[in-house]
């Protein structure tokens, strides 16, 4: 009974997540809309097909790491792949595999190439 | 019904955010007073034209990051934009877009900038 | 009705802050001690000529940055201005200005100066 | 009566841990998956020989550090132990340590090592 | 009537303290085992004497920075002084002075002469 309903008290489009504990409220255009093909789209594209398990206030419960999902979905509002200095690339990484975003993980693995470069180089100057 | 209704437990000008799942209190007259041509400023100016989205507790819902829109909340409050170390400008860049607020977005720009100009003078030296 | 009413779940002394969106529990005597003729002691010291504004759940209502303005509140406990390096200690400078704190203000600039020195001096070695 | 009741409001398999004050959101199955002997999951895994705690929302009352739980708890969802580069492993450490999870110590240590190794080339260059 | 009594929705031994606004879950055995002597032992060693002030949901109210508590309640929990390096050790030396914490002042104390050699040395090499 508590499966595939969503967020009661978000209006038509939006969805609230609970990430690993953490809340975040977004639209379902946002989680479907940019790539389209990935398991995090399906997830929210078709409410039948996928019974998303939701907690007592109606969040739609995933077992991820917040930190690491967060940039990702900042991905899926605005189109730019942004990983802060105080963030692991490769936790993003992960999220980004495990929702087969595959776009999203060959940028992240560039920024991960990038900082190695950016470290390696630092002592030879 | 629960459109364009403002926080019902907040007293006359105060307005709550729900700014991606993170909750921002603020004041109407802040959100409409400094760029008043944004599209954030017309957001709060007619609450008849626009039709803001609330959320359960009332909070006008925007699908945004919170760690990106809080400088900008921040600059609507103080008229300084202040960006800390941590936090990637391209981010609050894309807010600033968003929300048409076009002297934020030159302001963000020239800190885009200055931080390159850092980053390249360090290994030179 | 709801103006210049202290949070009612907070016992005698108590006054839970909504600065921003963010809660702080303090004392009055925290508040008003240190710097007795700012505003901010001001306003918690005469409840009939402050008519403060107070949340839903009795929260006195700030329209001012939280990152800013908790060394502030540190600086009222313990009477050390304290900023981490994380802070930009130029959003905590407007709230100095903001709540009349002239001697906090005054301890504010130093701390932009000497951040300002030690950036300088750093590509001169 | 309190304990050895799993969190009312998560349906079957998730679990809501409050780790020193913080929630967690995660399923008995990411607990108990990657770790078999360890403490962790043996408390996890037999409800009536080990007696959690429970708070008054439900959540499994754990007296430790959510800052270093956090990265123990990633590890046990992707398998991957990364620490951010502004937590201290030393906590991390005695978390893996206090939880009975040998597997992941070692790698904390390691990357105790790494660290340590890291700072002190840096002034060697 | 609100004065020395224990969190109500948090079994036997557990106590949540509110440390100006931020909730912290741990176990009385947690704050008086370690210093005994301390100030914030003998707050919850004797109910009777200590009239601990609580909010309305039973949490323990203590005027103090929760940034600067943290790892001082990480210490009485493994026994290990960790101080984040975005945290000023200095804010934590308040702390321990505070709650009349000797031995935790001490290695505050040590950590902070650590962090100045470690700033001093850097622009000599």
């Amino acid at each position: 009974k508590k499966n595939s309903q969503w967020s009661a008290n978000c209006p038509n489009d939006w969805i609230n997540l609970n990430v690993g504990g953490t809340i975040f409220s977004t639209t379902r255009s946002t989680l479907i809309g940019r790539e389209t093909n990935s398991m995090l789209a399906k997830m929210f594209q078709d409410s039948k097909q996928w019974r998303n398990t939701v907690d007592g206030n109606g969040n739609v419960l995933l077992d991820r790491c917040p930190k690491y999902f967060e940039p990702i979905l900042g991905y899926l509002r605005h189109g730019k792949m942004i990983i802060e200095p105080s963030i692991d690339p490769r936790g993003v990484l992960e999220e980004a595999n495990f929702f087969g975003m595959m776009t999203v993980a060959k940028q992240v693995q560039n920024i991960i190439r990038e900082r190695k470069k950016e470290n390696y180089e630092e002592p030879l100057t």
